[in-house]
């Protein structure tokens, strides 16, 4: 991702101090080398099979860089996507994976203009499944000040820049929604899925939430979700009881295949789908009766895109209407788990794997 | 359809006069009754099995009714769908199909404001697949003076409120398309297609025309086409060469199944493709990728509804390009056979048959 324009993005429009001095030297630099671990794969594949974990001695800070202890880095699908072969661009191998986190400033040069040991940085530049990121200053984003953050904050922000913008966006950039229209969405117990119930509710929109098992509407519901309804073949049908006679005017879909097309079906006249995630693997099929008689829309949604093209206006508004409501505690996301970096295998497994309730997150040993 | 706003806004864009004066009676009242003959059916099904013919002597005009001898009267794809149950919206039987044509004013009532005796008018109230057409005068459009036409132009005016205007409106209404841009459309042998062609080659567009057999690339390439294609498994990469390095930024397909699927894969980044036909009656299948990677958009065109919601001023720039092109004969469609109303069943037969070389027109019995 180009995240040149996130970071400027945000240090404009959260308030983050940018001081004109520099604040002397990184004071670890007397300190005896101690080994770091990062995570890396160098062919594409199932992820647990390729992905493995090198070790290093820490890399001596060029000028202007500046070096972040990671506290939280989530497993995205996309990264999975990515290291299986299925994402939109490939990635350049070897590559560390990782695409958002939240870590603390360790060491800085002198020649960095800004950042200071201590602080609480988004790590925006990519590469985030480590120990420890070094890289030039514009690599990471100084959080404006936020108060005493608890931990659980702390890992939250972490996971900022991926999951709760693409929510947003999906609710704002392909229908006008207004108060009491109905949306539904696929894989609602995502946490794509989880911001968006709770992004919904603060507008008044609402929300019919499927998944693919039981014992996840208590959940749902506490959220905000107004309906929780499992997916299977008659599924158009009872999203359409569940809205009534209003119509359903936007679907969001992660899964693709049946679940795409019945979430399709399930919309009303000139209703618009969203894909974002192909859990499935399957393509949907596409009754274009649907498209002519109903004007129903297929569109897809690519974060990746909307980084490249967005104007700095677009990303202020996203990014100043997120990172509030996260420092606040109004909107979060579940974490499944935690793993060191170590434990890579492991950690790609389980964000694998069905079942889970939430995120799985990359933390630090604990010393 | 809802015609009314149709006729309002061709006599507005055309100058069609509207006389304040009435001319009189019909002549025709003293004529001994001749039996005039219409289609109809009454159950949904294959339509050379269930249309049928019936006679009957010529209604009496109420006031304000007017009598058209219908000239040429097309049988559209939709015509056919509608018969067959397979249309968006169901017709109330029983019913004589045909939703445009061109006829002739043989007699007039003494309310009739502006029609007078021997006036070509556009028949826009629909029922057209029958000898003679008694409406009000609002069922019929008056043409502007257009000068001495021949019978050929007259034909063609027959068929210029459904597929020069479908054809005029997909190419402006989904994608900004610039000179020089490529498109691509299946089922270019139709007289959609036809119009389509020639209405980008008067923008400069150019055109990717897939037929599923050969023999029609002489006749695609003289109609302004600029390159034909025959349907096949690779027909994806087929267009992707045909367009070299540029993108193709809008697809238009009429068939559905493969076809629409090869189509939409042909597109390039952030590209449309719009449905408005399904002669193949198989849906299509969507990969989801293409929507998230691509941003490729999947809309459909529906005639009937764009007469409903289009404003006023959109429907005078549709008609007030088209109707003009057709009079003088820059733009037309093949005519594939003539059949009188008594005909009925080989004529629907005929337009349901592949291998067709343009439409099949109702015409009169000549006397």
């Amino acid at each position: 991702m180009k995240y040149f324009s996130i970071i400027m993005t945000l240090a404009m429009c959260l308030g983050a101090g940018v001081p004109t001095y520099a604040d002397g030297h990184g004071s670890h630099e007397g300190a005896a080398p101690k080994m770091v671990k990062y995570t890396e794969f160098n062919k594409i594949g199932n992820p647990a099979d390729v992905i493995y974990v090198k070790e290093e001695t820490p890399q001596v800070l060029k000028p202007g860089e500046v070096r972040v202890r990671v506290l939280a880095a989530p497993i995205n699908p996309s990264n999975l996507l990515q290291i299986a072969g299925q994402y939109g661009v490939d990635a350049v191998l070897p590559a560390t994976p990782g695409s958002e986190g939240v870590g603390r400033v360790i060491e800085v040069t002198p020649e960095a203009g800004y950042l200071k040991e201590g602080q609480l940085v988004l790590i925006v530049g990519g590469g985030t499944w480590r120990d420890e990121v070094v890289a030039p200053e514009a690599g990471f984003l100084p959080l404006p000040e936020l108060g005493a953050l608890s931990p659980e904050v702390i890992e939250q922000l972490g996971m900022s820049a991926v999951n709760p913008i693409t929510a947003l966006l999906m609710l704002s950039s392909f229908v006008d929604l207004e108060e009491g229209q109905w949306i539904v969405q696929s894989a609602a117990n995502s946490a794509v899925g989880g911001y968006v119930i709770q992004l919904a509710k603060q507008r008044g929109i609402k929300t019919i939430n499927v998944v693919r098992r039981e014992g996840l509407a208590d959940e749902l519901l506490a959220k905000g979700g107004d309906v929780v309804l499992i997916d299977g073949p008659d599924l158009a049908e009872k999203i359409a009881r569940a809205a009534g006679k209003e119509p359903v005017a936007l679907a969001l879909d992660a899964v693709g295949g049946d679940t795409y097309t019945r979430l399709m079906n399930s919309l009303g006249y000139g209703g618009t789908i969203v894909a974002y995630g192909m859990l499935s693997g399957k393509p949907a099929t596409l009754n274009t009766g649907m498209t002519i008689f109903k004007d129903i829309r297929n569109r897809g949604f690519w974060l990746q895109k909307w980084y490249e093209n967005a104007t700095l206006e677009e990303k202020q508004a996203a990014f100043g209407k997120i990172i509030p409501l996260i420092a606040t505690g109004v909107l979060k996301a579940d974490v499944d788990s935690r793993f060191t970096v170590d434990n890579i295998k492991a950690a790609v497994t389980r964000a694998g794997e069905g079942g889970r309730n939430g995120k799985v997150l990359i933390v630090p040993n604990v010393e």
